[in-house]
């Protein structure tokens, strides 16, 4: 969708534009203003003047169409003024008015409607329901009580007003600005999938922050965000886990896949760095945005023992690295400060001055492994904290440097000094960390994510080609496997007693289990029946797996093989997906799973294993067995028609690599 | 050891009392001053009075001994005035100086001798490398730096100075205060657990805080604490993850057991709450202190949809409980607010006004289930900031109140009026969360902690009786386990092929190993072979497991059992500990393990085993036999002489009970 209308207007209707100072229409009319190269139509039959300007009765009276209108009127009017709106050619529309969707059933049908007559007309919709949008690099600020919010690297996309508002007066606090920001609101027309396209192409934007509660397209974001994030690092936060539930399925593989796991593996795949708490996309956004580059190796120095000894079991935790110091820093610290341990916290003990932090920094300045500097530091009965402010104010290169002030209110004005000097401020240690921990994955992010295919822009759910018809049978789908070059154990069907005399050809002990491809927690319901020494077993386990009314397939014993599960679902949220890890039939207590998601490359998919506690029993040729027989098996997945799931567990692998021992299939 | 000799003091000696104003000596005797009650002597021999004070040369030339020396000396004079204060008697020495045991082996030398003259004297020791003490109540200020620190109920017991002057400066910003405070320094003399006895009966103290890098004995703490939390909370942080390692093993009951993941289960069994951050012990402790009672169901109202979405999601993460309207509540709401949905977080919407906040706190403050009231509150463009502000200092019955106002700088003004009427701030939602998790943590802790017996004051190592020889062979440790009524699978131990004979008593198929009670990683190595369906395999399998220079069993196969390890031993530091989880050669890799402290009732067993993916295999009867089974091992490791290490593994856990399948012992 281009929704450069949006950005690019000259003029703008407000309709419900009001004189009244409690009313939504006049908070946005005011702001509006704040552009004088903005040609402003107010929209109110019952005033001729507003805030200076001339009013209009209705649109169909303005001199020319307006580029955008945007709609303050009760939710009862709207439908009408939508109307209007088509036709007078406006080209975007934004609706703040709220009570659509959100109010239930028939919010939601006018809502519809009003959606499908915009879209027919071609005309943009932001909204219902929303704060509106601004772009300060543009003096536009199409929205209310965001019309002091500076310019900066930020775009922030979110489907909260209130979150708008938060973000906007932290990113005053902390002197940085935003380069556009959107309230999706109920999100009927513009959605964050055009957002982020624009947040790609705008060259004002470094940073993109998102809340999001549900997703337009799961696997359309993915793909966007893992060619976005080689040059822009982006911060999600999700609200809200109960929204997007799992589609019930025949296999194990769906069975611990909850929304929140999906996502994570989802978002590491595509780069996106999925943040915890709103604190931590407020502090994230603000260091990237005043970081020149994306830091990773990190450098403490402080007064503080206690504190900074936290700090680093945070730190070790979250796998932020803490870098070591070279020799020739040491050597120069230690020339400097001949007593103290070097060490990284750097700890100038209680008694630190200013000069002491200011040659301890500007040494480290001088070291090139490290990113970023925390100097930790607590007000203790003889410290300068006037001295030792100044010196943190000090740039140091093209470093990010963050003051962490641990200690109550009454360092506060320390820190807003700080702040007001553009440095990154924290109260507590464990921000440093969190900070951090965004700005590492950020960086990793940036280097190593892949950018990822999306199977269909239209939708995620087909296939790239068909190649083989749907296998009904055990057979028909061992024959598909095997056309992959997949293997199987030596093993032989039986559909009648009369078969009886094929097993002689194989090696007891044997395996046997019904071929029902549907089957779920067959071990648990008898339905495979192992150690088979001799015929007259066979028989009888033949005998008790025939209820399932399906051949039953003897299998040779297969010892020394670890047991992993392989198992690949199309989901109508999250599209095709992936989930490798221990298998067998306790492998939904040992719930070890990991996802990735279709099409994968190789190296995705090698990562996804690692991941997993089923790598760490695996020798290095047995591990690059699996990843090939995983690339092999999502080929097979895609390539079948009509296939929605394909389960392989166990999967054995053994010295001599994958055998499929059991299968299902949706 | 009694301690009250530090807290009962009248004269208060100060050695190194010095005029100089950046010396420790000066401040500790000006902070001193403050209590006018106290008799102070300066030792100073170069001045005649200081700060008006008439000043000693040596304690010798005092009137009268004094109560407590507090030595600010250089270290190397420091062993001199220690003489000193044995021969005049004073009842406590408190070392400021640094530059012992933290400086190396010399320092540890002569801090060492300095402990033992001092204890052989009975005279108590604080640190050296202490930041000395207080206790507001008794206007006693004995430290530098912390003269302005209010009473309180909060206690709080330091390793690190630092941490201290920042906990005072947050409590004094929150409006909260101190009962006493401790700085431990190197520890060489009073410790954490006289001070948590001192804690336990000190009637000011209603919380305690724990700041710890290393502790004096672990199972002795657990026991102190998890009798003093039945009426008392304590937060304990741990910093520095490196300082205790566990001893090296034979079995794999260690493997896993990492310092941190013992201290979490020793903790939780003792009832300890172990913050995770240093920001977490802040805001617990201010909010326990705060709180009237420990809460535990939250209700949230606000009027920001997203951060608000964001809490729940964080709190149902946390295990924090939000409360459900009552059909009274939620009918007396409606009646107010007919248009609004009920729920929890009760969402005012964005224009919420301060008389709606007060009606709904009103409301909600006679609902008997609410323990504790949320309100998180972002400024958007037409809120009341001052009057919601006002509507958030009243009282609500004896309920916590948390504010939480989100967004930036601007709203500081707000928070700080807050504060300043005493009620508890915070900026961001996840605060509200991880503080509100603490206290459930603590409320849970007083109801269901049981107090926990050591097994020895003087050493956690000693078993209570030894009622059994320590067991040299696999047949003496089965002799031990079947007498306490343990069982085992059918089985024949082979010494000698001549002895194959007794096989035949035996169903095929057969599992066979060896009864090497120290080997490690038994099926890896081939040690363990399964399958053995007649005598010649038998033989075959005999001459390759004799190679372990140890008897071989042979076993019933055992099928359609579960594979749990349970494993005790006893490490120097932790004392008696018991591993359980799921077991077999995979049991490393599953890193199911779970941690509980001999010897625990049964009900700690049992919720030991909940919190196991080995726990969700079993049934209701399963789960109460292998408690039983449980229990009775630890008997078992406390009553066998010099036993320090016992495991199962695999113990099959059958319908008909559990069956010892293997075992090792240190």
């Amino acid at each position: 969708m281009d929704i450069s209308a949006l950005f690019q207007c000259r003029s703008i209707a407000v309709i419900g534009a009001s004189r009244d100072q409690k009313k939504v229409g006049h908070h946005i009319l005011k702001s509006l203003q704040k552009n004088s190269d903005l040609e402003l139509f107010p929209i109110n039959p019952h005033a001729s003047t507003l805030l200076g300007l001339r009013t209009f009765v209705s649109l169909k009276e303005l001199p020319h169409p307006a580029d955008i209108a945007i709609i303050a009127v009760p939710s009862t009017v709207v439908e009408s003024i939508v109307d209007e709106c088509i036709q007078t050619h406006v080209k975007a529309v934004i609706i703040i008015t709220s009570g659509f969707a959100e109010n239930g059933k028939n919010g939601k049908e006018v809502q519809d409607r009003i959606t499908q007559k915009l879209s027919q007309a071609n005309i943009l919709l932001l909204g219902p329901n929303t704060m509106g949008y601004i772009a300060p690099f543009d003096n536009i600020y199409a929205s209310f009580g965001a019309d002091d919010v500076t310019p900066g690297p930020i775009a922030v996309i979110s489907q909260s007003g209130a979150m708008l508002s938060a973000l906007f007066q932290a990113y005053a606090s902390a002197k940085t600005g935003v380069s556009f920001a959107v309230s999706l609101g109920n999100r009927a027309g513009i959605d964050e999938l055009s957002l982020l396209e624009h947040a790609a192409k705008d060259h004002h934007t470094r940073v993109i922050v998102l809340y999001m509660e549900s997703f337009r397209n799961i696997p359309v974001l993915l793909s966007l965000a893992s060619r976005i994030v080689k040059s822009k690092p982006i911060f999600l936060l999700k609200g809200g886990t109960t929204e997007c539930g799992i589609s019930a399925a025949v296999s194990h593989t769906a069975a611990l896949a909850t929304p929140q796991a999906l996502l994570r593996d989802a978002a590491q795949q595509a780069g996106i760095v999925m943040v915890e708490t709103f604190e931590q996309l407020v502090r994230a956004s603000i260091a990237s945005a005043k970081s020149a580059f994306l830091p990773e190796h990190l450098m403490v120095v402080t007064n503080a023992g206690g504190p900074s000894v936290v700090l680093v079991d945070e730190a070790v935790q979250a796998e932020v690295p803490l870098v070591s110091l070279s020799s020739k820093t040491a050597s120069t610290l230690t020339e400097q400060f001949p007593t103290l341990r070097l060490a990284n916290p750097l700890d100038l003990l209680g008694d630190a001055t200013p000069e002491m932090f200011d040659q301890a920094l500007t040494i480290l300045s001088h070291d090139l492994n490290i990113d970023a500097l925390a100097c930790i530091v607590t007000q203790q009965s003889i410290t300068d904290m006037d001295g030792i402010t100044k010196v943190l104010m000090k740039p140091r290169g093209k470093r990010l440097v963050i003051a962490c002030l641990t200690g109550g209110d009454q360092l506060e004005p320390y820190r807003e000094k700080l702040r007001n000097a553009g440095v990154v401020v924290t109260e507590y240690p464990n921000e440093v960390v969190e900070t951090m921990k965004a700005l590492v994955q950020a960086q990793r992010n940036m280097e190593k994510t892949l950018p990822y295919a999306v199977l269909s822009l239209s939708s995620s759910a087909q296939p790239t080609k068909t190649t083989h018809t749907y296998p009904e049978t055990f057979s028909d789908l061992q024959t598909v496997l095997e056309s992959y070059g997949l293997r199987f154990p030596k093993q032989v069907l039986i559909s009648d007693e009369k078969d009886f005399s094929e097993l002689e050809t194989l090696s007891f002990p044997l395996v046997a289990k019904t071929t029902d491809l549907a089957l779920k927690h067959k071990a648990k319901l008898g339905a495979v029946i192992a150690d088979i020494h001799d015929l007259g077993y066979a028989r009888v386990a033949y005998n008790h797996l025939k209820q399932w009314n399906a051949p039953v397939v003897f299998q040779e014993t297969i010892t020394n093989a670890h047991e992993a599960l392989v198992g690949m679902i199309r989901d109508p949220q999250f599209g095709w997906y992936c989930a490798v890890g221990l298998g067998g039939s306790l492998s939904d207590t040992l719930a070890d799973r990991r996802y990735f998601f279709l099409p994968a490359q190789k190296t995705v998919i090698a990562y996804t294993l690692s991941q997993t506690k089923l790598a760490s029993l695996l020798t290095k040729e047995q591990t690059h067995a699996l990843v090939e027989t995983i690339n092999t098996l999502q080929h097979c997945a895609l390539e079948t028609n009509k296939l929605t799931e394909l389960e392989i567990n166990p999967l054995f692998i053994t010295e001599n690599g994958a055998i499929v021992a059991d299968m299902k299939r949706g």
